[in-house]
């Protein structure tokens, strides 16, 4: 914990725990520890791994051997995820249940958010068929990465590597500004586009007989942003000099 | 091509060419060639592989077998370089060399673009040692992975699959957007941005004896955007409509 009681982003990481359950190769959990401390992770955790300890996963490991000896095993998920207050689960494919599904960044800023808090964790599902619906109600969102729809199934440890990538952007980005690097709601930018829209109707920019194609191009200049509550700040009070000097 | 002479994202990726430098474990080609293959990559190029063809590349490449049939052998890395007008290196760790750094998702940008053009190369080096001052002489520009300084390095699949990722992610972006979705250039920015602070002098939100902090914040929410040219003639327009109020 920092001086204002508020961790950062590094920091945080080290609550983000990986569960791997039921990896069949033992290489692909020497991968993940790898990836893991590629990503300043720390915590590994295995369900029923299939062979573990095993000198593929060492060799695998090639230098991140603690996050192996440190590794916990467990007979089951729910297991894994006791004290966890944030699970987010991984998926290849479309999942009929119904579950939020976050982009890798958007799991990474969600995890990142909430490690402050608390361990949270990311669970990936067997190397041949993943996690099943029972084990993702256990999740509170599902992550996928976006790739080829004729050929979606990564590699265990890459798929671990491709969010621990955004996990360190996540807290790179949350270094940056600091405490106040926390998320806006959708309802303030909710807000911020009524106003926006307000404003660019006074000013006769907008036609609010035809406003949609303007204000969705905006919507996603801005959505893509994701502004920090610092900078919607900013931006609602050049909306309200705008619309007082408007009258 | 489509209609319109120009190529979209998924199909741009096809000019993008993966080249390894000297791989040792063979497994690790078979690694590369599925996280190629997940990011809809086909052009997988070798300089002097220890081992290959061999059947840890197959075990590990996992349904992505075409690729390593198709793989091209060279001698040097200018033969794997040859035809191509761009290529970036990547690198795990700080070099003294005077090739501008870029990070993945600028590098995936950078690449998508130029590969509309014609083939461009991304270059990996050796798992031990990654590539010579010499090899990244070949590259325009270098890209580097994110992540804990004190265990920086890697596996080369793994690196692969993150560049491939930040790949789909350009091209899903480029496809959005279609043809449009060109960068916008620094100088069409620094315009922007001083076109910017008139406006806010002029509406008296911005004091010009202290004009830095705030406008540091709109650069950085700005740049962070990556502002497609079509966005930013909608936020000029919305500047100079401002002006002409602001008489």
């Amino acid at each position: 914990m920092t001086e204002n009681g508020k961790q950062n982003g590094i920091e945080a990481l080290q609550n983000v725990r990986v569960v791997l359950v039921e990896p069949t190769h033992p290489g692909n959990i020497g991968g993940a520890a790898r990836a893991m401390k590629n990503a300043f992770l720390k915590h590994l955790w295995l369900v029923n791994p299939r062979l573990f300890p095993h000198p593929d996963a060492v060799a695998r490991a090639a230098g991140a051997e603690e996050l192996l000896s440190d590794a916990r095993c467990a007979g089951t998920l729910d297991a894994a995820l006791a004290e966890v207050h944030l699970a987010i689960g991984t998926s290849a494919r479309a999942r009929s249940i119904p579950v939020p599904l976050l982009d890798p960044a958007q799991a990474a800023h969600t995890l990142l958010r909430e490690a402050t808090r608390g361990p949270v964790a990311l669970v990936f599902g067997r190397e041949s068929s993943g996690l099943t619906n029972e084990e993702l109600d256990r999740c509170q969102f599902l992550v996928r990465i976006p790739s080829n729809p004729d050929f979606g199934s990564l590699n265990l440890a890459c798929a671990v590597q491709v969010l621990g990538y955004e996990l360190v952007r996540a807290a790179a980005a949350h270094e940056g500004t600091g405490p106040a690097r926390d998320s806006v709601s959708h309802e303030q930018m909710r807000h911020f586009y009524q106003h926006l829209e307000r404003v660019l109707v006074a000013l006769e920019f907008l036609n609010p007989a035809h406003p949609r194609k303007l204000m969705r191009r905006l919507i996603r200049l801005y959505d893509r942003a994701r502004l920090d509550p610092n900078e919607l700040n900013i931006l609602e009070g050049m909306l309200t000099a705008m619309e007082q000097r408007l009258g």
